[in-house]
């Protein structure tokens, strides 16, 4: 290559490069949360983004350390009147038992297949483990994905009358993208299962399967009839909850993140953690307040109770969104 | 902006866009694999890259699902004459002995502590957990890093007297960056301990933690005095090895990778897996036949044992790297 190319060369590049970064903040500084009301939560938002993407700023995070972990139920998609994995359990339930005529006189599921969900309830933790053994395990994990994604587009949610897939926080959906636009590899971090989760997480909120992290039962290979396969064994292996989530996060990436949000106190440990780190950090938790557009719960509910980071997140610094006030749309239209 | 003036941005990315498209073509035909002796190995790697890379070809693989993995004792890194990590447990033992006089009269830490590697091997698998109870559990995960950190800046290796990360194989570090030049994501699956292996990955490699796949103890989240510990329990949790690492892949990204790198029958299941995928995939397997830059083993060894990979490579299509005669160096010089 000439001289004269050479420097032609660099010219056009560095021009480039220019135009892009121009676009680039030109596009970031734009109206990014369109959905959030403007109020403390939105301000905490991108103020904590700012200062952490500052180049030289003394909270200055490099890229490859922006890690930011979702709750998903309640925190990114609506887990309300029942986790959608709950109502994915019981219909899959409906749909084995005519393999299984034992189970009209046989807890849990006798009570599950009556409708009956505080007869359900009330056979605890051994029925719940009954219940993913019958529903979640016996298969391989392809197969398994396979019913997911099946039941995924066929349920409705009872009171919207929409696949639980479509009934994801349109806020959160562009809290993500602007967190991404800005550097941040996003994750899951929930106390659903990870295989449950995957097969349909990318498309609604643009994470992809290894950014998923979950609770999980065992798997087993074997090989039959010479195709290796991933078998589902009715066994818990990880509980990706509470105390369980910055152990989880820990095993799969190494890391702790800069900023964390959830909905419940099932996300406590893990928002405690984050903000623990040394630098700058967020902790956010989706505070449930709106009957009228989606549901109102707190400190007594069965799903997603948020106690004691209602006690506690004003002394931590965490930010409480009140989704009522905060959010002007819950759902994509 | 003009008409005018948006014409010529225009026009100047498309320009851009050319020149780096024809700057990647022209790096991915160059050299990449110049530790590569020409012949099988090196034509089939070549060969599988670009089926898998060209758009529109039968074997084309979307970037997002060019995952590669890699064993990482004996595929990456010298594990003779036996695996740095337990070289790093024995060093261990070591340095805590004054703190535990009773270990002088007591197995496993007796053979340990006169270097008696016989007397070790015959405490067998309570042995090893009583080692590893000794030294890998007990403390934080930060400091668990730095220890690790430590020995590695210090510990030798007995014949080549080089730390142990730098004696990584040249040839693999080249296939590493040409396979990521050509879209792929790179990961470590290994027998060894995950956080072992992430606090000097990504220096030796270029694997950053989160891609890191490994066995794992316990680890317990647990707050003291206000601050949230990640504590190591003297527990396994997880040994990723030969069935478990098709499994280890699975449960961290819940898909199955296009190309899987050994050298030992611990890697079977895992290159069985991988290359019994639909479409494309490559199983390679770094046969050790070099005594004099570096060792020759195989059926026999105590580590990295080799058998059944050798019997069957042929007729399962997978390559099978000869040290001797496929590497024109062994180490970085």
């Amino acid at each position: 290559m000439s001289v004269r190319a050479h420097i032609w060369r660099v010219q056009i590049v560095a021009i480039c490069v220019a135009i892009s970064c121009l676009y680039s903040a030109c596009s970031l500084a734009s109206e990014s949360l369109a959905s959030w009301n403007a109020g403390a939560a939105k301000s905490a938002i991108i103020a904590f983004v700012e200062r952490v993407t500052q180049q030289g700023g003394a909270d200055y995070v490099a890229p490859v350390d922006r890690i930011a972990v979702f709750d998903n139920d309640g925190t990114l998609w609506c887990e309300s009147p029942i986790y959608p994995q709950f109502a994915f359990a019981l219909d899959r339930v409906a749909v084995l038992a005519p393999q299984h005529p034992e189970w009209k006189d046989q807890e849990p599921f006798k009570s599950v297949l009556a409708k009956d969900l505080k007869g359900v309830a009330a056979t605890g933790q051994k029925g719940a483990l009954e219940i993913v053994a019958a529903t979640h395990a016996g298969m391989t994990s392809d197969q398994f994905t396979q019913i997911v994604t099946d039941w995924m587009a066929k349920a409705r949610h009872p009171r919207f009358h929409q696949p639980y897939d479509k009934l994801v926080y349109q806020p959160m959906l562009e809290l993500l993208a602007y967190l991404r636009d800005n550097g941040f590899k996003t994750y899951i971090v929930s106390g659903g299962g990870v295989e449950f989760m995957r097969p349909w997480a990318e498309q609604a909120y643009g994470i992809p399967p290894e950014q998923v992290i979950g609770s999980a039962i065992k798997l087993k290979y074997d090989v039959v009839d010479n195709v290796p396969l991933l078998v589902r064994e009715p066994e818990i292996d990880f509980i990706d909850d509470r105390a369980g989530k910055p152990v989880g996060i820990f095993k799969a990436l190494g890391k702790r993140p800069v900023a964390a949000f959830g909905n419940s106190d099932g996300d406590y440990e893990m928002i405690e953690w984050v903000t623990a780190r040394e630098g700058a950090s967020l902790g956010l938790l989706v505070h449930h307040t709106d009957a009228d557009r989606e549901y109102a719960y707190d400190r007594k509910s069965s799903v997603g109770q948020l106690n004691k980071g209602l006690d506690d997140a004003d002394k931590r610094g965490w930010v409480v969104v009140d989704m009522k006030r905060d959010w002007l749309q819950v759902f994509p239209q």
